[in-house]
Formats: structure tokens, sequence, C-alpha cells
């Protein structure tokens, strides 16, 4: 049984909500683009003194191209590690922004900005909470918070994995609080446990130097044709992925992964009303079950010959295909690239190339069993007035793994994202309410952990 | 037996050449692109002007986007067709030429400019070796000449297959020159008898208004993965047409035919000293009769989601594939968009939306055993000094099947261009040797056919 303290009011905690608001506007108004290497370090400088003014120690690493900081404060029985990151994605396309994307703008219920959700708002949603419990607890923090902060999530972690097996020492916890979550639209918080895995690839395929009239087609082979097929060949048309081997290693969901799935509501409704999507893969009853649990191959584009308005009659020299694998626990990444070129060259197409884009990502999952995720569940409960979906795994990923394999941590998933946060495109916002909320959360679940068994 | 003329020298055939190339200069200045409708009306006027100059009754009629010529003169026992066409491609991409696209440039052995080769340098070599002709017989034309000439051959002739349906009577001769031919780097005449017909399309798929995070690829298919495996189903490895019904109407290789094929050199050498080509289909033995007989699917383009460098992780919302199949005689091109339909149904790709692009047109061919033919094979040893090489059909297409089908006239394709000739691309040029044989062969030609039996 969980002990939960009292929740604070909106007058106790809005001097820490306004205090939070001032420090994400001066946050987001610093540019920590990690795919363009801008104000990283800048960037790193000022979430470094936003700590050390609570009394953190922190510690700054070199990462590949942005520093990673670890930072360690609090004294108690139990202990906290959080995992955020301070960089963003570009904030282009510029013209699609109502307000600047560096300006922390409030219109309406909503705050816009680059990075005020992901995962900057996250960030100071937190420290704020930290501020609460420490002020509720005569100026102590009642236990030990080990917090983590990238700058190099938004191109993938190069340096992540291999910071956390040489520090796993220093991150060990009762729990890991990962760096994002969400609120539905009729406020229920969702709870994930796990993401899934990547492989980014790209295949290109050539057969001229230059390209032919479309007259030579009898005789010369069309790389797009050969695209075409090799794609074709990778997965059925319910989505399953046809490549030998590649589903040897997938570990069935365990029973508290598959309860939890049981009890999460309909979610295509949401997409069809979003997004107006038109053909959904497999049946509405295996909507919950397909995004929790199944690999999949994803062709993110598709590019060769005449694109623009009527007929070319042209053959192609070239084109290539941008993929992503979404894995499960326990597909290895370097052993799906070694099934797929097997599975090409069986196929007839060795010549296609195949080209491994950035780092790759082992997928994991947080069973819904553990101690920490019972005192997270009455924690969002208790705040939410309603029990959070529990959701064994994204259908997202992130560097969960050297977390889980390394340290031995159980991870959560809870945050202030909302469904329309637009997160890496243009007008990314967050609800005030939901700020509030989470820094509500962040009071109650700081010291229901610290008070635990 | 055909009656072969003296072949006139190179000075006889001086004065006639140097008038044609200033003709040739003034056509060449005329920037009549029909893709853009520019200077249409104008560049038919001067048609017009220099064929009146030589005796020629000129009917002008109103085709969809410029002109049609119809054009008489001459007197005798044979009548011969001329096809030629006075619009151009687009000049882009300008940066690539040399010199100004629309300004006869002698560099060297060449002549460059738009539309030097197709087709003003053809129509323009033939007026030279007429006006030969005339001076050779006292100033009269020994046979009736009748000379179509359209302004809508590079998109896709529109307006020619009703016209020459309506008027079919207007066009009845003993053989047709049509408007191309070539010569090869050692010299040797290229005879061609055949074009392939053709069908342009789209395949288009969409499953959502707007792109979304390819997290979500478990549960909402991939339109590029849709088309992928649309367009992997229309053929097989070989390049084999794999829909139903496809191969159904297709009329075997005469006897005649496959003759002439065998006789044909080996044609690989050229494509892969040329451009380099890495990927034949099917064997090198069957090349040529592949090349003429076999009807092909040609994807052209294909493009959808991202494009640019690394990886993005998004699943798009829609995308599209441009395809053009060639087809043979009597493949009937409603036909083949109609068995396209019901196969992508039957596969499951109903929802893939086909959209035909421009007007399409049937396949036709000449038997190489025509009496014309004979004639045309003859003047072209006699001139070139070599046989000619007689290719049943083309690779590409043309409105050859409107002449065959309603004027019953055998078509013979012959001409001035060379493989180096960029036909179509920047650099467009003849060699000055070809134009001079090419007057030379129209001369001999057109004297050998007025006085065959």
């Amino acid at each position: 049984m969980t002990f939960l303290p009292d929740l604070p009011s909106d007058a106790d905690l809005s001097p820490f909500v306004e205090a939070g608001l001032r420090d994400l506007a001066a946050l987001v108004a610093l540019e920590s683009v990690s795919a363009q290497h801008r104000m990283l370090p800048e960037t790193a400088d000022a979430v470094t003194r936003l700590l050390e003014a609570e009394g953190f120690t922190v510690r700054r690493f070199p990462g590949e191209v942005a520093p990673v900081l670890l930072a360690e404060a609090g004294q108690g029985p139990r202990t906290l590690l959080i995992y955020n990151h301070y960089d963003v994605q570009p904030e282009s396309p510029l013209e699609l922004w109502d307000s600047p994307p560096f300006a922390l703008t409030e219109r309406g219920e909503r705050l816009y900005g680059r990075g005020i959700s992901d995962d900057k708002g996250e960030f100071v949603s937190r420290l704020a909470a930290l501020r609460a419990v420490k002020a509720r607890n005569g100026g102590q923090l009642p236990l030990k918070v080990r917090w983590l902060i990238e700058g190099e999530e938004e191109i993938g972690s190069p340096s992540l994995a291999s910071f956390v097996e040489q520090h796993a020492g220093d991150l060990k916890a009762d729990g890991c609080w990962w760096e994002f979550g969400s609120i539905t639209a009729d406020g229920t918080p969702q709870l994930f446990l796990g993401l899934k895995g990547i492989v980014c690839l790209e295949l290109r395929c050539r057969v001229a130097d230059s390209d032919l009239h479309s007259s030579l087609g009898a005789v010369v082979d069309n790389p797009l044709w050969r695209l075409a097929a090799a794609v074709a060949s990778l997965r059925d048309a319910s989505g399953r992925v046809t490549i030998p081997g590649f589903h040897d290693d997938v570990r069935p969901p365990s029973e508290a992964d598959l309860q939890a799935v049981a009890a999460l509501p309909e979610a295509r409704t949401p997409l069809q009303d979003t997004y107006r999507v038109t053909r959904f893969l497999g049946e509405a009853a295996e909507h919950q079950h397909r995004s929790n649990f199944m690999p999949v191959l994803n062709v993110n584009g598709f590019h060769g010959g005449y694109g623009d308005a009527g007929s070319k009659t042209v053959l192609p020299a070239e084109g290539f295909v941008k993929l992503d694998f979404r894995l499960v626990p326990d597909q290895d990444p370097a052993r799906v690239v070694a099934l797929l070129r097997a599975h090409l060259e069986a196929q007839g197409f060795g010549d296609i190339e195949v080209v491994e884009l950035e780092s790759h990502e082992h997928s994991g999952r947080t069973s819904p069993d553990e101690p920490f995720i019972a005192t997270v569940r009455s924690a969002l409960e208790a705040v939410y007035g309603t029990a959070p979906q529990v959701i064994p795994s994204s259908g997202g990923s992130g560097p969960i793994h050297p977390f889980l394999h390394h340290v031995g941590v159980p991870v959560a998933m809870m945050g202030i994202g909302n469904v329309g946060g637009r997160v890496h495109a243009p007008n990314e916002n967050i609800l005030r309410r939901d700020f509030v909320s989470g820094v509500r959360f962040g009071t109650v679940f700081l010291e229901a952990l610290a008070q635990g068994e």
C-alpha cells in the first residue's frame, strides 16, 4: 500500500508554477538544436545553474556533440533516477509557426515554443515539483535524486548507451522517471512502461550512370521496380514482417502486459478524428495489442525518377528507400540488419545497397507488477482523479535498453504532453493545466516515493 | 529490282546543303515548344513559306494546340507520304547547354540546337533533297509528295489520330517516310519499321490527411509499401508483365520480322559504353528480340515521404508512382488500363487510384517484305555503301497506328539522327556528315521511288 501525502492546492503550488514558467521561458529561448549543434554547451550551462541552485552536485561529461549532465541531491532511504534531455528538434518549417519558436508564448489554454513539451517543459515541471517538496519538508529533499540530462536525444542519443553502461553504479535507483508522458484529451494520465527498439536504414539501387529513355525498358532493368519488389518482400498486407528469422527472438508479452493492454480503451477514433486515417492495419480489437507488442517495418520515404506533373518516359538510373524497423524485446538491431541483408540476397536483390543510418536501439519494457510502478500509479490516480492508462509499450523508441540492462532500474513514463502537442512540429505546445498538474503530480510522487517502504 | 539513279556528288549537293542549313538555322531560331505553347503558329507559317516556295499547295487545319499542315506537290505515277513535326521539346535545363539552344551553332563535326535533329533537321534535309530532285529533273518533281507536318508530336500528338482518320483519302500513298531515323557510329543506316504503343499512368495511394509518426506503423497502413507491393506485382524479375490477360492480344512476330532481328548486331556494348549500364534484362542473345517484340512496364518515378539526408521516422500520408507501358501489336491501350485496374483490385489494391496521363498510342509494324521497303533498303545501301540494319520495331513509341490502320500505307523510318545526338536533352546535335548524306539519300530515294514500277 502506497503512502500518499496531502495534495497541494493550486494556491500552494502557484509560486512554484510561476517560477517554473519563468525558467521554462529562459530555456525555450536557448536554441539547443542538436541536429545543427546549436547552443548546446550554453543550454547545458543554464540547466546546470538551475540544478545547482537547488543544491545539486552536477558533473559534466563530454558527449558526441553535447555535454551529458549527471546531478545528485537529497538524502533518504529511497533513490529516484530522472532522465531528461535539453536538446530540441529543428524549428523548420518556420513559416508554419504562429509565434516565434524560441519565445515562450501563451495563447488561450496553451503555451507554445520549440521544446516546451519535448523536453524542457517536462524537465522544468519536475524541477518545480522538487522545489515544492523541499518547501513542504523544511528545505530538505527527503530522498536521493539522481538526474541524468543529455543533449543528444533528438539525434538518437549516440552517447547515452555507453555512458549508462560506464556509470551504471552512479545511476542505481528504486526507479527511473522517463523524459516524457502524456495526458489524454479527457484528462486521463497515460503511463508508458516500455519503448520499441529502432533500426533506420536506406536501400539504394542503381542500374546506370545516367537516366535512360524508357524505350530501353525491355533490355535494362528498372531500379524503382527492383526497390519496390524488395520493399514488397519485407512485409505482407497485414503488416507482418516476412524476413526469415525476424520473429525468432521476439519475447512474448507477459501475462501482466497482456492484462494491461486488455484494459486499454479503444484507440482508433482519435486517429480517425485527428488525421482522417482511412487504412488501419488489423482488426479494431487488435489495435492496442499490435501497437504495444508488434514489431514493424515502416517505409519512411521512396524516391527516384520523374516526380513533376504529367508523364516523362524515363528509365531512371537510380532510386532509394528510407526504412525504419520498430523492434520489441529481445530483437537485436544488428541481427535484424544481417537478416535483412541475407533476405535481399536470397530474393535476388543482392545488388541493392543497405546503408545503416544513425544509431540503433534495443527495445525494453518494465513490468506493470514492479513495486515502483505501483507507487507511480497510486500517485497518478490521486492527482488526476482517475486511474492511469497503463501502456506496456509505446509505439515509439528511445534509449531505454541500457537503463534496464546495465542499471537494472524499473522505468516509468509519465508527464505533461497532450495529444495535440505537435511535438517535433510547428506550434509545439503544452496545456497550462497539464503543467500545473505535472507539478502537483511530481510533488506527490516524490513524497510518496520518499516515504514508501 | 529497284531502279537506282546516279549518286549526286558532294559538289552537286553543296548548294542544296548550304541553302538547307540556312533554312534550318531560321527554323531552330523559332522556339516552337509545344508543351509550353510557344511560337507554334509562327513556326507553322515559316514551314508553310518553305513548302510554298517549292510549289506545294499547303492546307492548314487547327490542332489541339498547334496547326496541322497538309501539303501536296509533284506529279507522277507514284506517291510518297512524308510525316514530320515542327514542334520541339523544352530547352531546360538551360545551364547544361554549351551554346544557346535556339541558335544553330557549329562546333567541330556537329551542329547544335534544339530541334536540330528532332525534327527540324529531318524536315529540312528532306526539303533540300526535294530541291535537288527538281534541279535534276528540269524543275519538276517526278512523283506526288504529300507532306503531313504537325506541331504536337512532343506532347503525344493528341490531334493526329483523328486527323489521319478523317483525311485518310488525302494521305494515300505508296509509302510513308517517317519523321526520324538514325545512323550508327560506324556509318550504318538504321531502318526502323515499327513503333511500340504507349500508355502513361499514375498510381496514387493515401492513408491519412497528414503525415504520421512512424510509431503508428503497427496500426496504420503504409502508402509507400502499398504502392511498392502494387508495382512489384506488375512484372517479374525477368521484366515480363504479370497482369492477367496482358499478353492475350500480343501478335507474334512474323517470320520476316524474326529474320530481320536475327540479322541485327549485338547492342549491349553501346549501352554499356555510353551509360555504364550494370543490370540488363534477359540474355545478351535475346537483347534485340526483347527490344523489338516485348511489351514492357516502366516505372518512370516513385515519390513519397522523406527524401533528404539521414532518417526521419515518418509514416507518410501519401505517395505516387509514374508508369508507362510500351505495347506491341495488337495490344489495346484502353484494355491494358482496364486489366491493370482489375489486377490491382484482385490483389487487394482497389484503394490505389489509377490516373491516365496524356493520350495513349497503339503499336504498329510494317513488314520488311513490303515492296516500298525494298526501295528504301536499296537506296540506303547505295548511298551509305552498306546494307541498313532493318529493325522491325523501335523500343520507342509514336502515332504510327492511324497511318497503318486508316490509311493502309507502309511506313519506313530513316533519317539523320546519331547515337550521341542528345535528342530531347541539352546540346541536341546532328553530324554535318549525316545531314549531307541525308540530302543525298533523299535525292536518290525520291528518284528511285518515282521511277520504280
